[in-house]
């Protein structure tokens, strides 16, 4: 494809140069390019699929940068980015060194907001808003928001607090009905019955109106509803929750219809009141395969366009979590499954189905989550809830208060712990360790291999008490070492005993550690390494071991701050451990988007690395 | 008074066998006692004046510990700890060794789930109840929470979720149109629009009406309605927010009316589908100076019972915090402040009133205020959120992903930084730092002083970029030793220099340290002591002063796992210090209530602690 008019877009005033029919095309030739990107670099498809023209409207109707967009989670703005000057650096997407998969403030003056968790932008966009009416800015702030963000308590904290500000303050609700998988809880089937009065539906049909008489139910607009006083205006009229909330609701109006967008967009452009757009959209929009089953690709790696098949479908830990929880669910009637919108990215899918009573998935709210099954684990269940460590810390207070506080046994599975990649630092899983470490009587666990990862599960919810955390990282196992069988649950030592240096590590860092003492001997040098699979409590019998070497390096992908080396130092101390001790982490940075395995290169957390690294002159003793 | 009524309830069936007439005794005495015990003990005083007739109202519906009530925040509870075989040991509460200010479970088997934050109850009743459903046991599950809690964004992520819980779930709705102070955003004013419905009108006169007429719009209930069509019934059916959102709401009813009570608790034990009962109360019900002000009396202090005067008012640190703030929003018009709805508590009346513009309550929406602060800074705003250290938790996810990440400029006032007494382990402010040292390039400053606060506040507003934290304890400073004029903003050092010992503290176990010197003095040895106010980053010059010391000894008010001195030791290693280093912190444990003096003896953080401590032979070292 020519991308004829896209490839000519050099800012929003472009786009709106262009006439209706130009604009026609210019969706299809964005749809196009979004397919080709993503195929090929890895990306959110469906949520940007779906928001094409509505994207388009926007930039048509408003005038960024003056007119602030905060788009919520970002996961949707790849036309955004392509229609604010960066088309031609969209093939860099997601790329170490490209354009982030993110709005990002540093990348341009387009993106108002950084983003990339759920639910902030119309608190984002209320400060922003605010700042400008105290500035005198008569420029709009306008949050894209949807409706499984809108599962989030922060959203409702935002729209809470949306009605004191005045002017020049527009929610867009994004409804495609769903989250990542089908959307849940009562906003859902709120905006679903909203959909189905039969105002909307005449529209959808399309045949009884005329765009003059589109049917904004929150004000009146268009002769027809002047003149008359219809029985939907007064149904429902200020009878919307947002309405009550202090929001004028706008709509619904099709998302995929560029008129309609345009009309409806400068209608509520006009609203004296803070204002709620709601758009009815359809996720994955113009990609057969994406369109059917959106959620599988909501978040992709790269694949055949042709077909929609994965170019790679290795086995991953998520995978063998889901089975393993399976497996247990079946032997004991306590186990249940608790996900925050992430039933398909964290494995429970087949879970969900064969334990429909015991599998809860309570939208994008880890608060929720997290002392709703706290509440389970009280009265006598046994849950497990799965969550990204990126999002763990929207649970913090509710894992120390809730859980911990009350010695209540709560199990998490902690998936995409450690670097990401190319969803960059928005969705780093560096933080849970250090976060878990400080909470009293806390259990966590950071196997290297499936087995270790099924074994730790077993454990944590039939022998540990309280909270414990098994977490593991995105992707697959490593190779295991010649003659390794099992991983052991709490530690193990492998390697030459009589080194001089002893490296210690824990999670997948081991497949590096083991790459690295290849290295080492190969150059004539000895090493000995530790790996630790339960981090905390540390074990003593590690620590005693450990003791005996002159040198310990530790290496651990995660904050400094916090980290296992530095317990495992405390430890040390009681044994009057006077060696050298090297700690090597995440010292006090964000880490960027790239591949996993430039990330784990650029933090010094590769073989090479650790090889070079624990061959250097001592320079520095503790 | 005698207790008459009261002294003799050992237990709910106990409040079950009494007549109306005792009942109306009982809810006497029950004041009587509360006003009694919180003016001793201090505590949470309009709260719990506010539920007497509801708590005893429930007792009589309800069949506890089956039945299970969640109580939201829990400062309310003192009522139903008297009617559940507490009463004895009630003058105990919030006393070291004795009852806590709020539910706990290792209490009594009639606290369902233990409380201190709020907005929690609904997700942990949900939890509950479903644990029940799933083993088959019909016992209700009650979550009591009031209209502030409701603007926490956790409590509609719960009522999202409610919906799909069939049965035997309630949830009661304590209206008494307060936070702390008074409450705000749409949801209060949606109440407000309820309460001000004719139907409630009418029975707030209860001249037209008699019991069988109580107005439950939820639900059409009593002869009357079920006759008539009433325009109310057809107006309000399904038409509050919490029936779109799957809940049957019955009322508003008179929460200090006990056969109103009982009737409305009567009717939703009968309902089929998840039931919300809109109850209004008045905050500080039966005390007059708790009635006329019940923000200041929501958590006291002991006070004087006939003139309501507190005992004691020392200038604190909320209160210069405050001012100072004040001080410079008047010289800088960007200056803006940001408050969970604890505008009294972080020292911001004045602030409120003399800069309406620039001051804003969100409600107790911690994560909200975070990114609504980060949007004012990126359009040009100096925001300044200040916020109890404890319930900055709530705010972690988004002072990383808002706030951090985008190199906004926020300044966080942390207040109640480190132990606080009396309200116990889920108000310690033990973790902020743990939290915020694990966040990139943070700044944090722990001052010591009032000047030192006024001074950080000053730096972090003026001369600091990103994420700024100033943080300081509950209370009024010390003493400052003699010859000590004005705190450093970075590091100070003083005592014997040539001392073998060297003690670093921060913020206000400085004046432990400067008491703990005096005695080691008295008893003939030396110590140099290292007062540290900015914590991160850790001064360089710093760490090469106390590199030249043999001995180390750091004492740290803060959970160990992400604690300064794990960074200061870190920095001693790049000056290859060998001597010894040794740290007393928080570790792994909660903090119970006592008062702030006997926790940091408890904890090791007293003056005759420092001494024996660093006196001690030196059996460890690093």
């Amino acid at each position: 494809m020519s991308y004829e008019i896209l490839s000519k877009i050099e800012s929003p005033a472009d786009v709106k140069a262009l006439s209706a029919e130009q604009l026609d095309q210019l969706c299809d030739e964005i749809r196009e390019k979004l397919i080709d990107v993503v195929s090929v670099n890895g990306g959110h498809l469906s949520s940007n699929l779906g928001v094409v023209e509505l994207t388009v409207a926007m930039h048509r109707v408003f005038d960024c940068p003056a007119d602030s967009i905060v788009f919520d989670v970002g996961h949707q703005s790849y036309t955004h980015k392509m229609l604010t000057g960066r088309y031609h650096e969209i093939d860099t997407i997601r790329r170490e060194g490209g354009l982030s998969g993110f709005p990002k403030r540093c990348e341009s003056e387009y993106d108002a907001f950084n983003a990339g968790h759920a639910s902030t932008s119309i608190s984002a966009a209320l400060g922003i808003a605010k700042a400008k009416l105290l500035a005198g800015d008569p420029s709009y702030t306008i949050a894209v928001i949807g409706d499984g963000s809108l599962t989030g308590g922060m959203a409702y904290e935002g729209l809470n607090n949306a009605g004191q500000h005045k002017k020049n303050f527009i929610v867009i609700l994004n409804d495609n009905r769903m989250s990542i998988s089908r959307n849940v809880g009562a906003m859902a089937r709120y905006l679903s019955s909203i959909r189905m009065q039969p105002w909307y539906r005449r529209l959808k049909r399309g045949t009884e109106h005329t765009l003059s008489k589109i049917p904004l139910l929150g004000r009146p607009i268009g002769n027809l509803l002047k003149r008359s006083k219809s029985k939907v205006k007064h149904v429902m009229y200020r009878h919307t929750i947002f309405d009550k909330l202090g929001l004028s609701y706008y709509g619904p109006v099709d998302g995929h219809n560029m008129e309609d967008l345009m009309n409806a967009l400068n209608t509520v452009k006009q609203s004296k009141d803070p204002a709620l757009l709601h758009v009815v959209t359809k996720k994955g929009k113009g990609y057969k395969y994406a369109e059917d089953d959106s959620a599988s690709y909501h978040g992709v790696g790269s694949f055949n366009v042709d077909t929609g098949e994965p170019i790679s479908s290795d086995k991953n830990f998520s995978a063998v979590f889901g089975e393993k929880l399976c497996e247990l669910a079946e032997t004991d009637q306590r186990v249940c499954a608790v996900t925050a919108a992430m039933r398909t990215g964290t494995g429970l899918m087949d879970f969900s189905k064969q334990y429909r009573d015991r599998f809860f998935d309570v939208g994008i709210a880890e608060e929720h989550a997290v002392t709703f099954a706290a509440g389970l684990a009280v009265n006598g269940m046994l849950p497990v809830f799965a969550v990204y460590s990126t999002f763990l810390q929207r649970g913090y207070d509710q894992l120390i208060h809730d859980v911990s506080m009350q010695n209540a046994h709560l199990v998490l599975g902690v998936d995409r712990a450690g670097v990401v990649g190319e969803d960059g630092e928005t969705h780093q899983g560096l933080f849970d360790v250090s976060m878990l470490n400080a909470i009293p009587d806390t259990t966590i666990y950071s196997p290297c291999y499936f087995d270790g990862l099924e074994n730790a599960l077993t454990t944590a919810l039939f022998e540990d008490k309280g909270l414990v955390a098994v977490r593991y990282p995105r992707g697959g196992e490593g190779k295991k070492p010649e003659g390794y069988s099992r991983e052991n649950i709490d530690y193990e030592i492998c390697g030459d005993r009589d080194a001089d240096t002893l490296l210690i590590t824990y999670g997948r860092l081991f497949n590096e550690a083991v790459a690295a003492r290849q290295i080492v001997k190969e150059q004539g040098g000895e090493l000995c390494i530790m790996k630790l699979c339960r981090i905390k409590p540390i074990d003593e019998r590690a620590v005693k071991l450990a003791s005996g070497f002159p040198k310990i390096h530790f290496f651990e992908e995660g904050m400094r701050s916090g980290s296992v080396a530095d317990r495992f130092r405390d430890m040390l101390d009681l044994q009057n451990y006077s060696g050298s001790y090297r700690v090597c982490a995440v010292d006090d940075a964000y880490v960027q988007h790239a591949s996993v395995k430039n990330s784990l290169q650029a933090l010094g957390f590769d073989a090479q690395s650790m090889a070079r690294s624990v061959q250097q002159r001592e320079e520095v003793s503790g």
